[in-house]
């Protein structure tokens, strides 16, 4: 975050403004998706629809941002082929602001979308989505320290991090883990993919998280390679972790809708009943 | 709002920078739930998450000014590894156009989700929209006087100012307060929540006021941590304020519904009405 930029090759380069530009089509279009395919499912789930569109709204907006901060940050320098920083900030710290707003969400719609009672439904939603948003607020001063080292401030803000995201790994495979057991067949499997979609998704931040770590001689000035593997980490986790994820908590609320009875692929006309 | 800016860190200018942009995802994204969330509520209580849209609509509007005007305002000094004004206006003058606008709508939310009779809730919110449309008007003159003291144009404006402040006070806690205890337990206790809301917000923007009037000799050339202090005390207050209120309006009126007998959680089928 506080790294200089390294100069990038054009294929580089464009590896990552392209991914950027994809990134903004996926979410936006996603978002319409997830407006319109509210209207398939019973009412009472179309709240985990609308949140899913939240939160591909929010992440289009910032890689909106972080493609303009990317196309600003670099120049490309004719004489020697090359892109060179500009001196202009390259802003990742959008990605931040982007987690704090997006992630409790992501907790909130997979709590949507398995119609507890009302009575547990609140309070479950209220702590995963503390405790997602205290994991993204104690990560990022490690994040803007310039700090690379495992046992210096980048550690231990990457530390303390961690202790929210073990907890709510904990709940997702401990106290919804029995929910999930007490679901139909398919839903049961489809909660358990997007469990799992969770988990390997988020899984790759931290890991992102270490790379200064592991190679605390080339911080603050990254290797090319590293700069450019992160950006396209980051949006293919984020890709997956929103978008797609969004999709899964639609089949899963889709599912749901047919076994209460609420099926639009058997309505004879928008507002019959179904039988 | 004239003062001459002061030269910047880095983090003290991108702190602001990321605040606006978090606000501008944050008010959009209020906006996309406000609209999809109507659905949930009975007929009589959408008007009220209408006029919460178009209270973040307006707002995110502002914000992505501002933003834009902030980013104008200030030029990175590579040498000195500072952010210096550029001579353009960091136009405050946004906030109070946003206000003259939102404020008065805000009253109007709280009258609407209140579900009085028709007789009684014209008249109440015409006479609250009024006042708070004063309020801010009034209070415009001191703000763009330049003028620092207690006793001169910023302090007459800004007592002239308080009246209908103290005015909109006395109707919430005495004229709604009878309303507010009719109301079940669980709607009297949102709606008194999102009357200290109000009260705790907005009580922001009269301390920010006298700012300028408590360090008169470092005015109009404004200390750094002054600036970025106020900037981002304004964006929490506006954020909690308006998205924030908004989401409280929401579960207020979403209460109001379901113990007038329209539960969406219950209900079959999207145009049904349930038992």
């Amino acid at each position: 975050m506080l790294q200089e930029l390294p100069t990038l090759t054009p294929g580089q380069y464009n590896l990552v403004y392209n991914m950027f530009s994809f990134t903004v089509a996926t979410m936006t279009a996603a978002f319409v998706f997830f407006v319109m395919a509210r209207g398939n499912l019973a009412p009472k789930y179309r709240i985990s629809m609308m949140v899913s569109a939240l939160v591909v709204f929010i992440a289009g907006y910032h890689y909106f941002r972080i493609f303009n901060s990317w196309e600003g940050a670099y120049a490309l320098n004719e004489a020697a082929g090359m892109y060179q920083p500009t001196g202009e900030l390259f802003n990742d710290a959008y990605r931040y602001v982007d987690w704090l707003l997006t992630v409790p969400l992501l907790t909130v719609e997979l709590v949507l979308v398995m119609g507890l009672p009302k009575e547990e439904r609140g309070p479950l939603a209220a702590k995963l989505g503390f405790l997602a948003a205290a994991m993204i607020v104690l990560g990022y001063p490690g994040e803007v320290s310039g700090d690379a080292s495992l046992f210096g401030t980048r550690g231990l803000w990457g530390f303390l991090s961690t202790i929210p995201f073990v907890w709510i790994l904990y709940i997702l495979f401990t106290q919804l883990g029995d929910t999930i057991q007490r679901q139909s067949n398919r839903v049961s499997t489809l909660l358990g993919n997007a469990r799992l979609l969770l988990l390997a998704t988020w899984g790759f931040y931290p890991i992102a998280y270490m790379i200064p770590m592991a190679f605390p001689e080339s911080y603050p000035s990254a290797a090319p390679g590293t700069v450019v593997a992160l950006q396209v980490g980051y949006t293919i986790a984020d890709v997956l972790a929103k978008a797609g994820y969004g999709v899964l908590i639609y089949n899963i609320a889709k599912a749901k809708s047919e076994e209460e009875g609420f099926n639009v692929d058997e309505m004879a006309q928008p507002a019959a009943a179904t039988a």
